[in-house]
């Protein structure tokens, strides 16, 4: 796990343009309002408390600390790691892993490599980590839909609020010159939705979206690894065939260490 | 069947901040207008009689009392009766389960195990729960679509309502002063229309189909054990593949309880 | 085939509540506009009319007719037809059914039926029966198309004449006492725009899908019941399979008439 | 290919039916303004122009042309020469069909044909025509996709022509009774945006996907036939086969002109 | 790789009508204001850098020269090129091509013949070069999700922007005459967001989207006819099935270069 700050850049500089942006029309304390806020961010968060069962909303928090931090699955590594194993198994035989198992800290692997070591037969093997597979991607898919969904009930709690406060302002008219500061009041809760939504619930959406793609396929390499090392498969074919999950920098660096011509995924 | 008050306490929260904000801008009474709230609610249930035969809306109450109960589909718990089951159809004969079906209340669980006493053989046996999987995915999605229509339909005629009071509005103009009040009562189905949709209609339709989701994971973990134990699998293989149906919190729990290294799939 | 008034109930109601809030908010005749309602209508159906070929916009009017008889598709009933049909077959010969056949009304079991008798290959029958369901799916989600596309032009059009009106309004400003009654004016196309689309054709659309998926559901259970036919599987057997089509209600009251035993699908 | 005039039919309608109401609403010369309907119909291609390649844009006039001829997909015809060429085909042996190759005109059909004859193996046949049914549908859903993202794109050019009118105009309104000529004008572009989107570019898209449907299942029924004729099949039975692929008014007619029963295909 | 201009024209020209637009409405000075650039761009751009990892980010400018440049992905000659290498293996031994590969620039098909040469088997091939096809579909579409979403955010800050001018100048209504220049300021942020969603962002979107597409074609067809080389298949068959992945232009110049009858694709 490395500390990732690239989201919390992210949220620093948007939220300090706002503020920059705010302080340049008007003085700051103008845009807060703590009934608004209140209305917009617990609103829509009630709702999310109706849509998803209590389980599912445990492991908000948890999915937050991931945001933070990226967990290492330096693929290049994994296929120096697992080309090692294929070559000491092929030589030594497959139970001299047993041993390197220990030192190896991806779940995945660890499971599998245990059960290669057991002598479960490669169907057992396949069908038990594919379902691992699906079960965490739907794990993480919960994950992302409970940011996805509040990032589509804070606008519309944000509307919602803005017509309570526009219904009471039209209802009574009497004193014209607070047309305006009613308006601003009531357009405060539509600007809290927007903000909630496309600078936090939804960028954090596509974030965990976009981690659930990398490990699975993280994990989809672990399991062809795991596999051939299962049918032991040619060190030098497992090799070729698990570099094509590499990113092409990653496969040019691999390349260069080892003095192998870089292979033939095109640039980019 | 357990009680599931999340949904309840949602439903609470967000009318209570809504009735808060709404007392806050002016007189609560000043939000409500029966024939306002008759177009929108009804106005959109009339559009859903259009969109959905009548067996389809007869199941609308009974989905209703889903919301507020859980069904008991510990699966940790199913772990361990299938994992008993099989060892006990292993020493003993697959007869020997007959009786402990009758202590069983998950019916598709029944109905499979009832099955293999029966001796129908695994391909028929895994047809048959196959398409009660699909039928009851098809029963459950025709409840959530329901109430995903209907949470489009809602603001819809809110809109339909807001423009009908505009119209009438602007057609007559001669009290300017009435304006305020005319524009502040068609505004008020927008906003009957948005609360609907956005407190009620789609957090329903979302819950739902959470609930669909996490019972077809179960039943399909019902199919899957309730097959290797009609092939006589291997207990201890049976119950390796059958975690990989669990949570990881479960997952823990089951293997501290019994002594097993915690299985390999990822920390969330 | 019987009445369903359903739909009939819907719209009445519908437009029932909507003519109550216009005479709430205004006289009715304020709400009348030959020419609104004339772009709107023809103007998004003059849309439909290239989008769609001939041949597809012939069907509309038998569509309609659809929505107001539904078939009688009682799947228990298909399923005592099929059952009784697989034990005299069994023990008269597959043609002692052939003069059943002449008493059957669902055009799909009957060709089956047909097939069967003519001793067709159980393969080229599933070909034929297969191909024929995708057939009626293509054929029947074109109609759904055409209302749904109708559904997203009329607000389109809608707008499209408020634009019109606008645009008229803005330009000529010498009366300001006049503003009002051209802003009402150009918003009854927005407000027919509206109406037709969530009222009429979204409802109509969503209708038509709903029947497609039933009907296609008896299909299905058809042919997997002429299948079991052809093949001569056990009576029993089938019947045990078929059930899984039915909805559980079906199912109870089944078992019930025969003293069966409950089926497993789930309740609900 | 017949003149297929419902699409302009639709085109006449719906403009006359626009500038009725606009003639009804104003004078129609202020609908007009060229630098306008530049900036929304030019402003919106050279999104288009970013946003395909040339290739592909090249394509655009004959898909236009398309517009106005249907193919004469006649599948009810094309059964009857596929069972024709099938009959000969049996009695008189495959090559005998050589001559009859040469009075088709569906190049499908006759690419078909020729691998038949030339003894090319069914596999290869079939995998032939069905990566020629993928690159046809590729290339035909390419027109689509130019048409429905200029749909898209004509009205965001429109919002973006309106906020530059509506931004001048407020940033300049010393004389207030320009306002409502400032308005007026700058809603001219929302107003061309949606009407190139609603009565144009959408409904072209819609049309040229309808074809492309239409003329894949056409293609699906020549393989079909065509890799009967390679296997030398029943005619008969080939001849039910691909009567599911016919609508079933077509199917009537064809059955009524044979004297057979009319086939299984239900009542629309 | 050959110069594509066309993307930069169509930029050149859209920016071109924009700026003809604004300059004829008022002056180009009051369309440009450096804050509300700021909030837009950068806004947007930090939920970017809150949604995407460093390493997608890190792509983007990569991704922007590709828009330039179009991969000389002729597939007529590829189609030369393989039916020769073809030949020439049936006739000289696979080995006697292992000269050509260095004169062939396209890293898939490079590699492709690579293991060709090398005696790798068919199913390793295959499953080699799938596994790269799938991962550059992967990393290709992670660009295109960057610029869509960022075309998502943009009109999202735009919006955010404006609610915050307005919010301003709702709540100091003091001097009605700054009313105007207000509102206009406000819009201004709505305007750069709708241009660069639509003048950039999405239309970048798409065009990288069609070049992916267009690639995938191209690797698709290498892959077949390198496995056709592998298996040795005849180079008349292997030119037959390659030939359909050209479009119907390239079709028939390449048939009549070579006298060949027009392969049965259909026009257009």
């Amino acid at each position: 796990m490395k500390r990732n700050i690239l989201p919390l850049v992210g949220l620093v500089v948007g939220i300090g343009l706002i503020i920059m942006a705010m302080s340049q029309n008007s003085t700051l304390i103008n845009y807060f309002d703590g009934p608004s806020l209140v209305i917009t961010f617990f609103g829509s968060f009630s709702a999310i408390l109706i849509s998803f069962p209590l389980n599912t909303l445990k492991k908000v928090p948890a999915l937050l600390k991931k945001l933070m931090f990226t967990p290492d699955d330096d693929r290049a590594a994994l296929l120096d790691n697992l080309t090692e194993l294929a070559k000491k198994s092929r030589t030594q035989g497959i139970l001299a892993i047993e041993e390197d198992i220990k030192e190896l800290n991806n779940p995945v692997l660890i499971h599998g490599l245990e059960m290669v070591v057991d002598g479960t037969d490669v169907d057992t093997i396949e069908e038990i980590l594919n379902v691992e597979l699906n079960q965490t991607e739907d794990r993480h898919s919960i994950g992302q839909e409970v940011f996805l969904k509040w990032g589509e009930f804070a606008p519309a709690f944000g509307m919602i609020g803005t017509l309570i406060g526009l219904i009471a302002m039209l209802g009574d008219l009497q004193d014209p010159s607070l047309i305006g500061t009613g308006m601003a009041t009531a357009l405060l809760t539509t600007f809290y939705g927007s903000f909630l939504a496309n600078m936090v619930f939804l960028p954090i959406a596509k974030n965990l979206e976009m981690q659930t793609a990398n490990e699975l396929k993280t994990n989809e390499m672990i399991i062809e690894g795991v596999l051939a090392l299962q049918r032991g498969d040619n060190p030098r074919v497992m090799e070729q065939k698990l570099q094509s999950f590499l990113s092409n920098a990653d496969q040019k660096e691999a390349s260069k260490a080892k003095g192998n011509p870089v292979p033939a995924t095109e640039e980019l």
